[in-house]
């Protein structure tokens, strides 16, 4: 059992790790912060945890978190993350990052997308990326997890196995992705979203240079994807349908590619591939922390269709799954 | 001022067809029917019709029609359209067919993707593939209209100019289309609609063939486009976002992609080009005949967003478009 | 033909008479003016006007918008219309005001309902109530009128019968209201509208005291509603299911409660009473200006249920039906 | 540990028994069935069971199911679970019926409001109403649920303290309910639920005469309520609601009416009463057993509005509740 804190609990984010944690059989939440003009009961701000947590959510402070918790969640804006992380750390504590602060190696991509500058440069090699499917070990030895974009989750799980087989031409990875509005933020004006669906940052968005340094390091050269993301008429939920061309003379031809695909998952408890003539659809993931996969193979392409809970396998689902594999708890708790 | 009737009035095409026509100036509706149980006031099917519209929608019967109307619109199901087709024209009527059935000149392929077999093949090469853009000329003396597909007029329109220029790498084209669920007609099940967003018909749904068809025409050599269609949780509208790499060759890259669309539809009243930097979203084109068009440029690739509604540029609006230049009333009448 | 100019043409109400206004065969738009950062076409805040409007909107100057126009939309927040309202008049232009300001008689209930002091109280009295079921007469004579809100339009339209022949028990009338969220205006926050239901202000919600008023008004006596409005997850319609309790000895008990409707609305062009068993439904009357009522019999009570567009008969397409009668132009005109 | 079977797998209802029970502590699903074509894996039916729920869901048997299982759950369409309900018993096992078969008390009723001729009238009287905060102990020694009908369970949660203490006047109950499209069943059309709003059965639902039961039961006089339900464009969730006249000289006149309510719930897990001024929303009981209930007191009547989650609170929710009554389970066993 181990103690724990959210910083931005007031956040989509924030409020989805509650409804997590308050069922997690190992955790208990001890310590509620966020940007708010007064302290209150979190009941307040979220009626829906009335009677089931009794807690006051106040402006966070970092003496009282670490006094309090053993781990923390930062749920918080990009750039405001960095401003705690150090102390936390220099605390003993360890800290699931869910923004973008320390996803990114190279600082100077962080600052043009991010347009500000890194404060804490030093720390960025230290974080380790919160993805279970790459780098389980990794998290399980680490005190700082950088937790995906949400984007990134659905695209580098959607492209994996075939970019680390090298099986396809680097260059024509184009990935068309919907999310649900929750993705913008709470701050998000309505007008925009009910019933409209548009596009947006259209191969701008600051989740491709993510998507690019993932895919690099499992390809060992230098990959650039297009990524174009649209806006659904929904609150949750990503679907993001991936097309790739093939190449002929690898050696990835002898086998399916959904065979390559259940290869590549075969263990993971989070994933799954579907059978042929099978596709994605929201509401199989929505609300769990799975990555449904649906595959049509052409002749010489592939497409692949990768749907998550932007909210859960997307953000706070696996940050709680980064938590279990931390503390040594089973992957799955407080997640089915 | 011409009579005119509709076949199917009851479908989604159907009832949007009423709505314009009703607010035309140089028509009368004096003809509606439909595949019913029995014959009722069309204010009963459509109560937003009450004191409106006081018609009888009774079971189709061609002697009826004709002897009532001198143009019809046939808004029904696949396969239905050319048991009547061959009569009306018989009788001397202009015809704007809404189904498939006169789309595809190869039959074999109308076949393949219909699962059926075509009964009218005389006449398949008599109707005029009715996109305005295109065909205007042919439609002016036309007595037999094939009113594209919703995808395919969303799709070829965003395409025409870049493959009639040549500028682009014809084995490249992506078309990654989302249809609001009034697109799989008046029937479909609302528990696969409410709350959801899905994948459909990989690469192999039947308007992939209309819209090889015309830009192969267009390109003056065979094209087949990657298509790939979704399922908005919305009523109405489509958005294709298309991906095509450019032919570094080509005279075309003296200009902007943008100023090649801005000529080539410089002239047309229901096709917008948007600014650089602007792009479409469906509620700028829901409830018109507008197709918008947004650009985003690079190096060695272009990524076109087009927005239609699928009922009016995508259906209705569009035969109403035809009528209007097959009668040489003002292209706009009842649209805006 | 008349040359007329909005103020507040960036919000909901605007937007949606610049589109009623394109169709109006009698009216020119000429003047558009908002409370905005700087002037720009009006395309740019709605690209859906492209190609239609090629006007600049600035900030509301009384001077330029007297010298452009015949007649005014005021389509401003409550409280900012009584600002130009008496330039307007002084300089003899007819002024539509589609805002709260000169809807209640009684200033001090304003003052209570809106949290302000009225600035142009001696106006007040002149201003026509512009509900035309109830006003015709006036309305034609008006130089300005007070446009009414969306729920009491819906209000009284559903009680107006009953509570005119005085066959129900003035104490027990219960409005049940629930409105799409662009009742609540452009600035409405998403996280509030998407996929949830609730209701707000229960029986304290300002448009109240304005049902009060003319109800009180037809029946001759003080009447007080209870009225809960509810907000829906959509972006149009208001549906009202109105109780009532009859008065048994009423000489209305000699006639059903439809028939009594039929005849009170039956020379209205914007009013349709649905037969027995038949009941709205919002898809019936949005997009349009109609007013759908269904009515529920029982011994001693009756529910009347109302439907109407907000933005239409509950707004913009109230305001021009208004500048119709004013004008002496055909009621319907750029409604149907 | 028990071993549970559903009859009913594939509608609404199963399909979250499935998702609430495999989250259970004390329960196994060993046993599935529904009125299918052919036999298949509950993942096939649903993918977002794949990798959870390993069972083939087969045509129902009862031999089968009493040979897999301790306790059933009949989701199941009205009529048809008293085919299923006798044998069950017979063979000793629990059953907890979603039905509305063994609701209400008098058959005549039942077979008036659900045009059926009932077949089972004698096991009527064993049934305990499966509503625990009203019939707990009952709940703990029966054999047979007849588990509450949705509309019933958040009317009667709404007004069992006002009725219980006889502070209302029982002639004056109207409770105006909106439901999500769920309620509905999973064969509902969606052309009638994509963004629309509308009023249904008016003051005709067979909900009606089980609220009356249970109301009039509580008052010890006969009750009938004015209820009036509307369908939401929404998947989940009903809010009602409800007005009542008080009766000036009750007793209940020295305390508040939240403070009644209050007092009336201490105990109860699942029921929320909210402060003065703070009304439910869906979104704070959508996707949980809770019930909130918020007050407006006026000085001669009250309105209470109650949401709950149709599917839980309304259904298998509150059906896994009394699961856990019956074996002695702790009451929120899977539920929070």
């Amino acid at each position: 059992m181990i103690n724990v804190g959210i910083f931005g609990a007031t956040g989509y984010a924030g409020e989805e790790l509650i409804d997590i944690l308050l069922k997690h059989p190992e955790v208990k939440i001890t310590y509620l912060a966020a940007k708010i003009d007064k302290p209150a009961p979190i009941a307040e701000f979220f009626p829906k945890f009335m009677n089931r947590l009794d807690l006051i959510c106040g402006l966070p402070e970092v003496e009282e978190a670490v006094s309090k918790c053993d781990a923390l969640f930062l749920a918080l804006p990009h750039t405001a993350s960095m401003d705690f992380v150090p102390r936390l750390l220099s605390a003993g504590k360890k800290v699931v990052d869910l923004s973008a602060d320390y996803r990114l190696k190279d600082a100077k991509i962080y600052d043009t997308f991010y347009q500000t500058t890194h404060k804490d440069k030093a720390r960025i090699g230290d974080a380790v990326y919160g993805l279970p499917e790459l780098y389980r070990e990794d998290i399980k030895h680490a005190w700082l997890i950088a937790n995906p974009g949400c984007y990134p989750t659905a695209a580098i799980l959607g492209l994996a196995p075939l970019v680390a087989c090298g099986g396809i031409d680097f260059d024509s990875i184009i990935i068309d992705a919907k999310s649900g509005f929750s993705g913008a933020g709470r701050k998000f004006v309505a007008s925009e979203s009910g019933n409209d669906f548009k596009v947006y940052k259209v191969n701008v968005h600051q989740h491709a240079p993510e998507i690019d340094q993932e895919l690099s390091k499992l390809a060992g050269k230098k990959i650039k994807v297009t990524f174009v993301p649209h806006l659904l008429p929904l609150e949750r939920g990503i679907l993001a349908t991936i097309y790739v061309k093939k190449v002929q003379s690898s050696e990835f031809g002898v086998q399916s590619t959904i065979g390559l695909y259940k290869k590549f998952y075969k263990k993971e408890p989070f994933v799954r591939i579907l059978e042929e003539g099978s596709f994605p659809q929201l509401k199989d993931v929505v609300q769990t922390n799975f990555c449904n996969i649906g595959i049509k193979e052409e002749p010489e392409s592939a497409i692949i269709i990768v749907a998550i809970d932007n909210l859960l396998k997307g953000a706070s689902g696996q940050a709680v799954q980064n938590m279990n594999i931390m503390y040594k708890f089973p992957e799955q708790a407080g997640l089915v």
